[in-house]
């Protein structure tokens, strides 16, 4: 048992594993992703379901575990909206063992034939899904984080090492000590889920340059956080979420079309990166649908942001900034600009667009098809509410993240986004002439 | 016409384009590629072939300007070899036409609709391949990839930007503005074919911290170019290349294919990425199969480098140490190790390969089954040359590189693996409930 190194000691070592380095877990976690990678879909279903139990034995240790991080974030005035992320009672962990069970039944993607065919000479190839070893997270003050990554890794075959809010530490290392120890209980290597927390920066740091031991690395929280891991890791990066998400109103929408689709896409669930933030309405219709649609925004309680001809048309609008337009508002608030033209449209959304889901309401089949062709984000729509943009409404099943950038994967990803390929070539002797 | 930052001045513009930063050029690059990304099939065959012609045509100029180069790398002492890679003569231009003429009869990627379905609310989900938008290059001296590369881009509907080695630099200052001319007669912006070149340095960092301009970037070249780039960059990098390849000669490996495929996988073209480097043998059958084997190879000329058994078996042995096991030789030189049982030869894999390519020779099926689920590399083989790692063998037609990375593509990439997927939603006024 080695202490050599004193700054890479844990600084707070909740979970039961010996006295070790960062590197230690890592290389741990690569070792038993070996294992996982091979467990059968039955075997995997098994372990899911056993972590789903003991989170449910485990509720009171988890919500007792959980009350010192609100204590904790409450001296620290981390706000209410914090706390209530923050936040496990009884009802929020049977909902986690409840993900836990949903996840444990979908389809597994490892194993599947994605291609093949026989070369000329009589070898056959056949790609095949395999994990992709070792998925890292990096995340923020939510513990249902914790279990909803480790459950996605595991039920696509592979290790999975935690780096979660320090917001979160005491609920975070519960929940990581539980399904370590149901792991154990179903037969599956523990060492198949790390968590680095106790590192500090160090954790997050050695997850980022973890080239050999992390196979892929998967941020989920503020953009800031994505931001930093982007352009800190060495390691191969999915980014996902940053929703700055418009909806343009062409002079052809349909009021109730128009009205719907942004109340809807704004108000249902106004947090989540999928929610409107821009709307972008053609002048020749602006006096029509701008008010019906900033006074039923504004009757869900929306504050509307607005330029100089948005103010004239309704009232108790805030004058509209350069922030506004580059705004995440992730709130009750919206952002509503007149433009002259489609081109005029589109160059706002090259402009300021996140590259996650963007759609125009329109009975112009030119336009709607312009806009599906030229708009280059992952999702783009037309009359439909960004809110559809989601893995489970797509028919994934489960919520691994949604991806704006262009490798690997791209809007709302799936288990098979968790997996990677590999080439089987089965010959008989075959030489390269 | 700004020259006021002066060390972004390009120091040699060879290129038709004003005075302008390595920024301006990333710049006119992403705006190009949303037209490049909206041409035909038919437009981009067209582009590339007026390219093709134009190689033919300006086949002087090239050879002269690669003159250049080449006495330059004679002053410079560059050494034969890369001399030989630098080498532009009037076939080798030919040769170059020729790809670009083979890359424009493709199949068009952009477009295939990969995936899709109904959502239960009548939303109409639709996957289809769209190009990345801006692909970025970093290369060595050899001037056929600036040709290469530009070509694959364009035929995926891509603009690109090109580092290529300071080392080639007229040879591709004179393609690019061929290429360059040749779109614009072809009616297509020229701006969609950049080189950084001019810029030295500061060329291949703007490409590596493009973010938001370049979408991905690829290197060509060696293992220390490959991992520089992928280090530094905070764009997403396709990993490609360096390949510790490794043939296993089971137990049960007839002697002929064992004999035959070794050599192959050595001889036939030993300065690329899937020749075999290191070749492990079970120690039961190491005093027949080495003999054969190893004279097989020195009778080709094959430097052997091997262990203590081997040197026991076969005359002019170079003793081999850690160094070899680590060594991609590129050369006619070869690692020969014995191993004591299967998982001795997984062990020395895991530790030494790069993920390329593993062959092993068996006839026996469990030994064959194990060896393909747990070698995690690009491409696992069974009773086959690792030379068939290859796009062209693989059947897709062009070589766009071989990914020993987990993320977006891996093994042989084609053409579809130089595009991304976007989806698209049609709906008639749906919002979420």
């Amino acid at each position: 048992m080695s202490t050599s190194i004193a700054t890479e000691a844990p600084v707070d070592s909740g979970v039961d594993t010996p006295v070790d380095t960062v590197q230690d877990r890592l290389s741990r976690a690569k070792t038993a992703s070996r294992a996982v990678a091979r467990l059968t879909s039955d075997d995997k279903h098994r372990a899911l379901e056993a972590i789903a139990a003991a989170i449910e034995t485990g509720a009171e240790r988890i919500v007792a575990a959980n009350a010192l991080d609100i204590d904790r974030g409450r001296t620290d005035g981390i706000g209410d909206a914090l706390i209530d992320r923050l936040r496990l009672d009884d009802r929020r962990v049977a909902s986690l063992a409840a993900a836990v069970r949903e996840v444990a039944t979908l389809p597994d993607p490892v194993g599947q034939v994605v291609g093949g065919h026989r070369m000329p000479n009589g070898v056959a190839l056949e790609q095949v899904r395999v994990p992709f070893g070792v998925v890292g997270a990096i995340y923020e003050a939510r513990p249902n984080v914790t279990v909803d990554i480790a459950a996605l890794a595991l039920r696509s075959g592979n290790a999975v090492v935690l780096r979660g809010g320090s917001a979160a530490r005491e609920s975070n290392t519960v929940l990581v000590q539980i399904m370590r120890d149901a792991l154990d209980d179903a037969g599956v290597d523990p060492e198949a889920i790390q968590t680095v927390d106790d590192f500090g920066r160090d954790g997050a740091r050695a997850l980022m340059h973890g080239r050999g031991f992390v196979d892929v690395l998967v941020p989920r929280g503020s953009a800031a956080l994505i931001e930093t891991v982007v352009t800190e890791s060495t390691v191969p990066v999915i980014e996902t979420g940053a929703g700055v998400v418009h909806i343009v109103l062409d002079e052809s929408a349909p009021m109730d079309w128009a009205r719907d689709i942004v109340v809807n896409a704004k108000v249902q669930r106004p947090s989540v990166c999928n929610a409107v933030e821009t709307v972008l309405v053609l002048r020749q219709a602006a006096p029509q649908l701008i008010p019906v649609v900033a006074s039923a925004l504004q009757s869900e309680g929306v504050a509307i942001h607005g330029d100089d001809m948005v103010q004239g048309l309704v009232t108790q609008v805030i004058p509209a900034t350069e922030e506004d337009w580059e705004a995440e508002y992730l709130s009750l608030d919206i952002a509503i600009k007149v433009v002259d033209t489609l081109d005029d449209a589109l160059d706002h959304i090259r402009r300021y667009s996140t590259g996650h889901t963007e759609s125009i309401i329109t009975t112009d089949a030119l336009n709607a098809e312009r806009f599906l062709a030229e708009v280059d984000s992952a999702v783009v729509m037309v009359n439909a509410s960004t809110r559809f943009t989601d893995g489970a409404e797509f028919g994934f099943g489960a919520e691994v993240g949604i991806s704006t950038q262009k490798l690997h994967a791209r809007g709302p990803m799936g288990l098979a986004e968790l997996t990677s390929t590999k080439w089987l070539a089965r010959g008989s002797g075959q030489t390269r002439g």
